[in-house]
């Protein structure tokens, strides 16, 4: 399935596929008859029946992870919303392919397939406070780029993003489709000092007037205020749901990246779990308004699914319990007392 | 160094040997130079620097990681404040030979050496609310088998237990020791109900009363108001500080157990870092009373160094980054602008 209009992903949010409740119900016995008090090992328990439900299997595997980080340029940036220059977008997927950013020893720990998918860092988004960021045409493409990099057979998917600027496009989607304003959203990135952060809110207000008969619209907002990577993990997210593939996200910008879609629907979280909640400010309270719990709060801010591959540990930590514990019965140990 | 006496560890903790503040600053100072925005792994930058001020190494490696698991049996198990029958204890010691609990799994994927301690299985403590649970002389000999369990050349040290009843005995050892009295310590364990938890309160209450006139000497309580397991983890605990291991800590139980020693110095706790917070409700009192933040807050509430063999995961990825990403000099990519 891929989409060749906004339509296409209305329709496919109007009707999501949902996972598989029997292989769900199966790990949930099973995790009552392990050698441990029922409920103990907490979300390690949860964490594997919602694997199993999206896998469809009693005893999910890991066995092909992949971790996929889509990176975009943003016109925003000329506003001089962030603390790096531009060109560090481009830097940093070197970086990537050379194995030197923290993403590599984070999936090499995590034994997870990086895959790094660069868009048309040579082409910027338009600044989405004098015109439309993506027309229809450019946000499809890229919509549609992130689909193609979910290898179809993954049994997971980590989704981040690289991108300088991209946390005001991320508060930006935030803002225009969930209120609050700039205030609510916008915090430091990267570590912009006070003025900067004063030009991201200036930016994101003065854009919301500007765009504000679309405002209604979920993905045309994400067309005309969003970036290409953002609209790539959106894409992901589809290409993930669609294959029954249960999805990490990471920080605030792969989680804003998925407002519009649950505009749409709120369901599509369904196969999402977040990773870790990011010490930008907005992500907290972005979980919250979808009632995500992170698995991990480790004040992490630096993207790149840097948190998301981390909590793969976690779900390894779960499947390992989860497949490799003894009974019971097995093991000849006395349950609780009536 | 070994404690032939309650005197000897009174000493030890007066003059605690120190971690190694060049490498701790190395350590920081690497991370400013990595290819991120500095601070923006968070903890896990204060985590690499951590390992580095008690390993004394500006890189410090995870190749010898020992988690330690101390099992012993408690009077107070009588008087039905557990869910489980005694003979659990016993039981799950052989689960644990036999690699089907949860910690085996975990200790496989964590790439550590699990060391399992039964401590007088067939002679618990005697019931506090009536006797002394130990003696000096029966603490002693916890304490220096659990000293002795620590490898000196550990790189890290993981500290758990197993015991039928020992929230009990956690939950004694500080209402003794820090005040609030029962209800704010006692939870529901393994998963008491609530005559078992009204129990488990009142022999706490009983015990306070029996045992007033000690309640000044934090030692003697905990011999008289302790566990074989929690007394054998104050030991690993001072034999990892004396050979510079930094350990994590699991639950309510083990961090329960260093409460005797923190009230002869609150810094015992620096090289100790809280791999998770437990479920069980007085452990995050009891992380808060000592201002520490755990690293993970899953619900999980199993004991067996079940949190802390997960925070290991944790450890990896902070020095998998601290080790293996490049420099922004090496890689090419700008720092912030001025």
């Amino acid at each position: 399935m891929q989409f060749d209009s906004l339509d296409d992903i209305r329709s496919f949010c109007r009707d999501l596929p949902g996972g598989d409740a029997r292989a769900a119900d199966a790990a949930a016995l099973r995790q009552q008859t392990l050698t441990k008090p029922p409920g103990s090992l907490g979300r390690l328990e949860a964490l594997a029946t919602w694997l199993a439900r999206w896998q469809g299997r009693e005893i999910p595997k890991l066995d092909r992870v992949t971790i996929a980080v889509f990176a975009g340029n943003h016109g925003i940036a000329a506003r001089g919303v962030s603390a790096y220059p531009q060109a560090v977008t481009e830097q940093m997927v070197a970086n990537f392919a050379n194995g030197g950013a923290a993403i590599n020893q984070i999936a090499g720990l995590a034994g997870a397939d990086l895959r790094v998918v660069p868009i048309e860092l040579d082409r910027p988004t338009r600044d989405f406070t004098v015109a439309a960021a993506m027309d229809v045409g450019e946000f499809l493409s890229a919509v549609d780029i992130g689909y193609r990099t979910v290898p179809p057979d993954a049994d997971l998917l980590a989704v981040g993003e690289m991108g300088i600027a991209n946390t005001t496009t991320a508060a930006m989607l935030c803002a225009a489709l969930l209120g609050g304003g700039a205030a609510q959203w916008a915090g430091r990135g990267t570590g912009v000092d006070d003025a900067g952060l004063a030009r991201k809110r200036a930016a994101i207000e003065a854009a919301l007037d500007l765009h504000r008969k679309i405002l209604g619209d979920p993905l045309a907002v994400a067309a005309a205020l969003g970036g290409r990577e953002l609209a790539a993990i959106a894409g992901a997210i589809l290409a993930a749901r669609a294959n029954q593939i249960p999805v990490l996200l990471d920080g605030f910008v792969a989680t804003a990246a998925i407002v519009p879609l649950t505009r749409l629907d709120i369901g599509i979280l369904d196969h999402c779990c977040a990773g870790h909640v990011s010490a930008e400010s907005g992500h907290r309270a972005l979980l919250r308004e979808f009632g995500l719990e992170a698995l991990l709060d480790l004040n992490m801010r630096l993207g790149e699914a840097s948190g998301a591959g981390v909590a793969i540990l976690l779900l390894r930590a779960a499947l390992a319990c989860h497949g490799g514990m003894a009974t019971f019965t097995e093991a000849g140990v006395s349950g609780a007392e009536k």
